[in-house]
C-alpha cells in the first residue's frame, strides 16, 4: 500500500468524459489498495475564459478579485470528479483550497504556499477516502482565495504530497514523460526514465514546459518523487503503484542518488523567449554596470546573460545582455531614460536570438564538456553571442535561424539520439 | 443616507457589459451617499450548464458536490462586479457565502439560512465599502458550500438586508414590478405600486415567478421592505433611494399597514402545475381519508386541494385531490399499491386542469367575495371542480381550456383592468 498524489491538467479534464477517464486512473490505484489525493486543474480553456472576463471588466484590476474569479474553474472540476468517483463506488469528496486548508501568503496571482496544517483532509485521505483537491488555489491570512499562477496545480500537488508525506506524486499530462529534447525538432529525442531535481529545474526554467519550476523546487526541498506520465494511456493497462518500485511508465523526477547510471548530459533545451540588448561605446570604467543594471532592477526587469567585451583602447566597450522578450520594449525605455547617467553611443534590441542549453549532473565530474560544445558548434559555423554556465548546465545565445541545427548537433554530440 | 441591499438576477449579469450596467445602478446609489450590499446571481445559462455537467457526471449524485460545483457561477459574477466597481472609483470587494459568512443548515441543494453573524462584512458595508455578495450560497457547520435552490439569490438578499438592518432590499429583475395578473394573457394587467407580504406570498406560491416564496416569508418575518424593479431601465434616470420615501419605480412589497388604499382583490394568479386525481367508489366511512393521504405523505407527495362528495346512498363516494403535475405518476403508483387498504373501483389522473386564484388582504373585511367569483364563472359556463380558500385568497380548479377566459373575467370583475 502506498500513498499517492495524482495530478491531472486541463486537457485531462477537458469535459465530463475526460474526467471519467481520470476517475479510471484513480480507481486503478484505489483497487490496488493505495491511498490517494487527486489534484485537478480547470477544464482546458476555462481559465483563459475567466481571465478574459476579468480583463474585459477592467484592464487593471484587483488581483484578489481576479483570484476569486479564476479559482472557480478548479472548483467545478473537483466537484465533478468526486461525483464520478462516488458513482464508481469509491469513497471520495472534493476539497477547495480554503477547505484543506492550503495556507498561502497574500501575493495574489502568484501566491506561495506557507503551510498545509494537519487537518481533517489529511486524516480522511489516510483513512482511505479519495481527497479531490481543486488545484492552483489556497487561502490567505485575510481569508481571501489566492492562486499560484500558471501551472500552479503542479505546485498544489507537490505541496500536498509533502504534507501527506506521500510516496510519490504522479503528474498526469498530455505528454508521456520528459524527453532528452523537444521531439518536434529532434526526431531522435528519447524519453528519460529518470531525471534529477536539479536537471528538471534547469530544463523547466530553460523552456521545457512539462512541470512548473516552483513545483520542482518544492519537490527537491521536500524530497517528493514526481512521476511525469500521460493521462491518455488506457488507465486499466497501467500498473498500479506498489511499495518500493517504480512502474516504468513516464519519467521519474527524483534525487540524484536514485539515478544509478548518470549521463554527462541528460538533455538539450532551448528557449526563444529571450531578447538581446546591446549598448555601444559604453565607458570602460568602474560603476558602469551598476548604472545600467540598477535602473533595470528597479523596473523589475530580470537580466539573464551578460557579456562585456574587453575594450580595444581601454576607454570604451560594448555591453550585451538578455532579458525576456516581453520586457524588451520596457528595457529599451529604461536604458534610454538613463542615457545621461550611463553614457553610450547607441542601444540596439533584437529578438532573433535563441538560448540553447545542455543540462546534466554528470558535468560536475567531467571536464571539457563546454569546450566540446563550442567546438561542435564552431564546426557547423554557428556563432556564439553569449555564454552562461552553472554547475550542471551550459547555455549559449545564438542566431535563432540556427536553432534546429544547434539542438540536433548537440543531441548527437552527447549520445542522446535514439537508435 | 440609507442602507440598501440590491440584488441582480442572471439576465441582469448575463455578460460583462450587463454587469457594467449593474455597476451603474450601484454607482447611482453610492453617489447619493447610500451604503450598499449587492447580491448577484450567476450569468444567465451558467447555472444550467453547471447542473447539466453534474448530471452528466452521474444521474444520482452527492448534493454536497453539486453545491460546490453550482456555487461557482456566482463566484465569477461577484468578482467581476467588484472589479468593475473599483474601476469606476467605488470602494468595493466581493464576498463568497463562506466569507460573509452566511451560515446554513446542511440540507444541500435547498439549505436554509440559520445565521449571518455580525462580522467584518457588516462592518465594512456600514463603513461605506460596497460588499458584492455571491448569491444563492452559504456554508454548513461541516464547512461545506451549500446552495438555496432555484431563485435562492433572492433569499440571500433578504437575509443580508435583515442582518444589516437595511432600509430596503431592491430586487432588480427582467420585469418592472408585480402585476395584477400575467400580462401575457391579461392585456389590461396593471403594475401594483405596493403589495403586502401576505399577498406576495400567495402570488409567489400560486405561479407568479417574480420572487422566491422563501425570500418573501423571510422578508415578512424580519420586516424587510422589498422593491421589485427592472434592471433594464437607464440606471442614471432612476432616483436614488432617500430616507423615508419610496421612488415609485417598480413594486414595493411591504407590511399591510404601509398600504393605505387596500383593494379587496389585488391580483389574479394561475398555475398549470397541478394535476387532478380522482378515486371512484371509495367507502364513505371514517379512516378512508387517512388510508389515502397517509401513504402519499410517506412518499413525500404534497396534496393541495381535496374534495370529497357527499355520497348518494351513504355507502360510497368519490374523492378528488390535486398534486403537483410532476408527482402525478408517482401518486398513481402509491394509490394503486395501497388499493386493498383503501378500497376503490378506479383511479383517474388528469393534467388538463388549472388552478386560478384571487388574492387580496381586503377579503378579510369583505363578505361575499367568493360568492361573486363563483357567480361570474358560472355565467361564463365554467365548471368549478374544486375549491380551497384561505383568509386572503380563493383558489378554484377548472378545465385548463378556460384559463384565459376565467382569469380575464375575474380581472374585470374585481376592477383591476387598466383604463
Amino acid at each position: 500500500m502506498v500513498l499517492l498524489v495524482m495530478k491531472f491538467g486541463g486537457t485531462s479534464v477537458a469535459d465530463v468524459d475526460h474526467i471519467r477517464n481520470v476517475a479510471r486512473h484513480v480507481k486503478r490505484e484505489v483497487d490496488a489498495g493505495n491511498q490517494c489525493a487527486v489534484v485537478v486543474s480547470a477544464m482546458a480553456g476555462q481559465t483563459n475564459q475567466l481571465i478574459e472576463w476579468t480583463r474585459e471588466a477592467a484592464r487593471l484590476h484587483d488581483t484578489r478579485e481576479y483570484d476569486s474569479v479564476v479559482a472557480s474553474g478548479e472548483q467545478v472540476t473537483s466537484g465533478l470528479l468526486a461525483i464520478i468517483l462516488q458513482d464508481m463506488g469509491i469513497s471520495s469528496r472534493s476539497w477547495l483550497g480554503w477547505q484543506v486548508p492550503i495556507k498561502t501568503d497574500s501575493a495574489h496571482g502568484s501566491a506561495r504556499i506557507q503551510e498545509i496544517p494537519n487537518s481533517q483532509f489529511v486524516d480522511r485521505v489516510r483513512g482511505g477516502e479519495v481527497g479531490v483537491v481543486a488545484g492552483f488555489q489556497g487561502i490567505s491570512e485575510e481569508n481571501r482565495i489566492t492562486t499560484f499562477g500558471r501551472g500552479g496545480s503542479d505546485t498544489s500537488a507537490v505541496a500536498l504530497a509533502a504534507a501527506l508525506n506521500a510516496d510519490r506524486c504522479d503528474i498526469y499530462t498530455d505528454v508521456d514523460g520528459v524527453y532528452t529534447s523537444d521531439p518536434r525538432i529532434v526526431q531522435k529525442a528519447q524519453r528519460l526514465d529518470r531525471i534529477s531535481y536539479e536537471e528538471m529545474l534547469e530544463m523547466a526554467s530553460l523552456g521545457a514546459k512539462v512541470l512548473q519550476t516552483r513545483s520542482v523546487e518544492m519537490a527537491m526541498v521536500h524530497n517528493v518523487r514526481i512521476q511525469v506520465r500521460s493521462s491518455f494511456e488506457n488507465p486499466e493497462e497501467l500498473e498500479p503503484a506498489t511499495e518500493g518500485t517504480w512502474t516504468g511508465s513516464g519519467t521519474l523526477v527524483c534525487d540524484e542518488d536514485e539515478i544509478v547510471e548518470k549521463q554527462i548530459v541528460s538533455g538539450i533545451a532551448y528557449t526563444k523567449d529571450e531578447a538581446k540588448v546591446t549598448l555601444l561605446k559604453v565607458a570602460d570604467k568602474p560603476g558602469v554596470a551598476a548604472s545600467v543594471f540598477g535602473p533595470l532592477a528597479d523596473a523589475s526587469i530580470n537580466v539573464d546573460m551578460i557579456v562585456q567585451n574587453v575594450s580595444d583602447d581601454g576607454n570604451y566597450t560594448d555591453l550585451t545582455f538578455t532579458v525576456m522578450s516581453n520586457d524588451l520594449d520596457k528595457t529599451i525605455k529604461v536604458i534610454e531614460a538613463a542615457r545621461s547617467e550611463i553614457g553610450y553611443s547607441d542601444v540596439k534590441g533584437s529578438t532573433d536570438v535563441v538560448k540553447v542549453s545542455i543540462i546534466g549532473v554528470g558535468m560536475r565530474s567531467h571536464a571539457g564538456v563546454a569546450a566540446k560544445m563550442f567546438q561542435a558548434l564552431a564546426e557547423k559555423g554557428i556563432n556564439i553571442q553569449a555564454i552562461t554556465t552553472s554547475e550542471i548546465k551550459v547555455s549559449i545565445l545564438i542566431d535563432s535561424a540556427y536553432t534546429e541545427l544547434a539542438v540536433r548537433t548537440l543531441h548527437s554530440l552527447y549520445d542522446l539520439d535514439a537508435e
